[in-house]
């Protein structure tokens, strides 16, 4: 794909914006794009749902905001009410099945994956629900490869944190795998 | 300020997203401001400097890029050859005194703050250079309060590091109220 737009939502605190600026990170430094990621905050962002775009291309993004997302990803109920409508016709839309209920049809592939639940019961701890959201993005798109996203998460995190992250992504990976048509 | 644009630049690591992310959380959070912030990531991020741009406002932001900032921090000489071109006419430049000489006269208050020494001295944790860095732009600026970047810091980081955080919040504050004029 030359010119990938996504949108991770979810409530402050499930590491959204952390994942966006991973993917951008692992997209530029090792597989050779460009890369724009930006947060817009605003009354939304009192308690409500935080959003967070990037964009990933071979050329000059003039633009760095998302309007219509390739990739959309809602880790709450709220975050899908307020953004499945902005989905790009033909995307890929990820969600959480424990947090959210899938209540629209919309053109665009749709996936519901337990990634909360799979965190909670392989790893124990819900710090790295962003990353196995990210193992399932990485896998249902193929934008970058899992090695590096670890490459960033190396730079980024002390190496014992490293392992259950490895973990969290590889489990993302397989439960995109398990849904992959 | 009813808008006011701002860009911190300085090579990986340094911590200028986590900073531009914290000030517009702050903004938004606890001071009902309505902000973005983004980072481009192209050639120049590999190996280079990174920048990240915040704006502030009162009102709706079209635009999420900033084009010629208010407030340029660049924390290394590279960041200061690339950008110190792009500051907004009557605007403040902050640089760090030990990386960055300033080698250009500018249309722009310049201040020259010894951040990175007086954190290696003081506090002795590189980690928070960042946030010492924050404390001299919202003392010079005025643009949120300490206690607003507190309150993000709380929701953001262990208790065990609070302390080291807002003391290096509380030097980048004095160090800039030494060279206000």
């Amino acid at each position: 794909m030359e010119r990938c737009r996504l949108v991770f939502s979810g409530s402050g605190g499930q590491g959204v914006i952390t994942a966006a600026i991973i993917l951008a990170e692992a997209a530029v430094l090792y597989e050779n794009r460009i890369a724009v990621q930006s947060q817009a905050y605003g009354p939304a962002a009192r308690g409500g749902s935080t959003r967070s775009d990037v964009i990933i291309s071979d050329s000059a993004i003039n633009y760095p905001k998302v309007v219509q997302p390739n990739v959309l990803v809602c880790l709450t109920q709220e975050a899908y009410n307020n953004f499945y409508p902005i989905i790009r016709p033909g995307g890929l839309l990820i969600t959480d099945s424990r947090y959210v209920k899938i209540q629209r049809k919309v053109d665009a592939q749709q996936k519901e994956l337990p990634m909360h639940q799979a965190v909670m019961e392989k790893i124990g701890k819900p710090i790295v629900f962003n990353i196995c959201m990210l193992g399932a993005v990485i896998r249902l798109t193929g934008l970058v490869t899992s090695e590096s996203i670890m490459k960033v998460l190396k730079n980024r995190i002390p190496g014992s944190f490293l392992e259950i992250n490895r973990n969290a992504l590889d489990l993302g990976m397989t439960l995109a795998e398990d849904v992959k048509s």
